[in-house]
């Protein structure tokens, strides 16, 4: 991790700390991406074998998963993960309902209702990543909001393990949300399958969820195409920053930035502090960490685009935070509640010293599917509403039209709309 | 208009009675959009000085609406202009404060508190467009929600008229929402600055607005590119689908029609009815319409593309109309109210015969920039949520964490992320 004093540094070295690896670089990837969405959706199913025998190594004859290969996957985890993974189902689930959007009506005028109705997408697409572990608590982020939405249908693809079958932890956790439709593709076939449909997988109509750079890329030009196929994020790599006191514990940050390193060699971690002890401390700590590791290696690469930052004061750190936008914001602060209205982008926020990431990660109750890459300046993590569709309704009385209407005809004369303008007077002089 | 009876149509013909008509493809648009976009993040506002010149024909030292041409604007607009703008954007900010989301808080387990907070959108920046007609309409309906939403920075841009200025009734609108960066600047460069910012223009951390093919492709562009610029929604051309009832009036429901196609060649207008003379009826109201109409020449290039469509019920009627998500949906029946229930996917609805689309368009209080080209099946219109993000945010006592620390510590281990548990254990061994 670099070491820098943010006050010494020019406009341009601190735009180089706040930088995210170019990741979504890949020369020629977006190229790679549309002939696979392309092939897909020419030859749908049959495509789907070529691409699943090339990329994932399994010759599969169907993609979707029947109830036998749910009851053995059940079968084959520990009770222990089980209970977990209810658990951790139950939280995400009473931490996302309770934020539910719900209808509302207004008279804006006599006999002039306006209202907002809220319903579920008819077909949501959840894709589940198996890269180098697969994630059943991506399973819960994803299907229990899209079943508290009340999405029809919902379709699940995640990548087949080596002997073709789906990981069983994914499989329980996707029953647990009561999705049936779980189809073992991935990757860029598996986002051209929901995009557009094939004969076996349905077409979506917004698809959801993490993935690497090719899935992102996907993802990305589905959302721009023709059908317009909404997605959830832009995606990116993981990412956490964390504003350390004096009083902060360097074990438990050090651990922290390491839960976020260990992602990908494209993720990356920021430490601000006004104390520069601690970031000698958590500096010596990450170290000593990093050796017994199991993916230290790709920590120790997502590193070297990292940073241990000295602030002059913890305002600086708020505004460089606000100004980075990170996907995970952890205050390792004394204060850390009081400091919270200082935030204004963030994906997740994790206050004081017993709240690690992960724990949002996987059952907090919070969602884990955040913006990255600087999008927390625009957009939310997923939550239920980004399963379903608000509609505005209007129902106007007769004497209600007689009220408005020449309010609307004059502002659609401004603008030049006579058919506006008429469609309105018309009926004022019929209600006459 | 093309008369089609849906219960003989086979699937292909279906589908063309549905397609929209191909907007967005016009050739070599989308490079010239990029160039345009690459030469105002490069030379900023001579870029912007240039285009202006050469699309808008007018030479502009600088940008930037001064409070004497605001109050110019104001003393030139007619009062009841001025009070009708007043009272559509009364009635639209009566609406949208009511449907504003809440901050909320759930212990999800003892000690773990998990939060939704709301915050604005830093900076955002609007497009109200002003080719063929000026819309102080949209000034309106995007900036009330982001005074409501309490955006710090509100920027927006109209293209200048022939003598420079911007439109008066525009400027009168902005300054009643409170918004004071207003520059004169249209089309793609408009979209460059704000996506990236130049001398005069704020960078934006999120465009909304409507616009012809050229503006929407650079939204498309810009929030596809690194900078993770977001937009409200993929707009295209205006659409009304209207489900009308033996006891509809044909010269209401032609009206509405029309008031639709005028908008450009492009829209589309389609009429489903169970009723045969009824739509013989709208046909001849439309034709007898047509001919005292000043935008005629554009509404018949939009009805060569539009449909009266004869179907068995009005229950068929629902099933097109879901599956074609339209923007404006009009329920011209006697039981408008007891259908909503129907309705899976649209952008705003009108109930019965007395409420024109054009009410939606200016002041019945409801949102007029709408999902369009049927991403109504996955979009809502823009609201004050388009102009915030929600943070999540979670506090976690020591014994909070000794709570739920081992159902974390459980499911990063199934997925192979060590050092996700080991923030975790670390914490539950220092914590007992």
């Amino acid at each position: 991790m670099r070491r820098v004093d943010w006050s010494v540094l020019d406009a341009a070295a601190r735009e180089q700390v706040l930088a995210r690896p170019d990741a979504l670089e890949a020369p020629g990837r977006a190229d790679d991406v549309a002939r696979i969405l392309a092939d897909v959706a020419l030859r749908g199913d049959a495509a789907l074998r070529d691409y699943t025998r090339r990329f994932d190594g399994v010759d599969l004859a169907s993609f979707e998963v029947d109830s036998a290969a749910f009851d053995a996957a059940e079968a084959a985890l520990s009770p222990v993960l089980k209970q977990a993974i209810d658990d951790a189902a139950d939280r995400i689930e009473r931490f996302h309902q309770a934020g539910m959007a719900t209808p509302y009506a207004v008279e804006t005028a006599a006999g002039v209702l306006c209202e907002r109705v809220i319903r579920p997408i008819d077909v949501v697409g959840l894709y589940v990543p198996a890269g180098t572990a697969p994630l059943p608590s991506t399973a819960l982020m994803l299907g229990v909001p899209a079943r508290l939405a009340g999405c029809p249908t919902v379709v699940l693809c995640t990548p087949p393990r080596p002997d073709g079958a789906a990981d069983p932890a994914v499989l329980y956790a996707a029953r647990r949300c009561g999705i049936s439709r779980v189809f073992t593709l991935g990757g860029v076939q598996a986002i051209g399958a929901m995009a557009r449909g094939t004969g076996s997988v349905p077409a979506c109509d917004k698809l959801f969820g993490p993935g690497n750079g090719w899935v992102t890329e996907a993802k990305r030009q589905v959302a721009a195409g023709p059908r317009a196929v909404g997605i959830d994020l832009p995606a990116g790599p993981s990412e956490v920053l964390v504003i350390a006191d004096a009083g902060a514990r360097p074990a438990f940050v050090a651990a922290d930035l390491l839960s976020q390193a260990e992602h990908g060699p494209d993720s990356q971690v920021l430490l601000l502090s006004d104390h520069a002890p601690l970031l000698d401390a958590v500096a010596a700590e990450v170290e000593r960490q990093l050796e017994c590791l199991p993916r230290a290696d790709v920590a120790r690469q997502a590193l070297a685009s990292s940073s241990l930052v000295r602030v002059e004061t913890l305002d600086d750190a708020f505004a460089i935070s606000n100004r980075y936008a990170p996907e995970h914001l952890i205050l390792a602060l004394r204060d850390a509640r009081g400091r919270l209205q200082d935030v204004s982008a963030a994906g997740s926020v994790f206050l004081g010293d017993w709240a690690p990431e992960a724990l949002g990660d996987y059952c907090s109750g919070t969602n884990h599917v955040l913006p990255t890459a600087g999008a927390a300046r625009a957009y939310s993590g997923v939550n239920v509403a980004s399963f379903q569709k608000t509609i505005t309704v209007q129902e106007v009385s007769r004497s209600g039209l007689a009220g408005i209407g020449p309010c609307a005809a004059e502002i659609a004369a401004a603008e030049g709309l006579d058919a506006h303008r008429r469609a309105v007077t018309l009926r004022l002089e019929a209600a006459a």
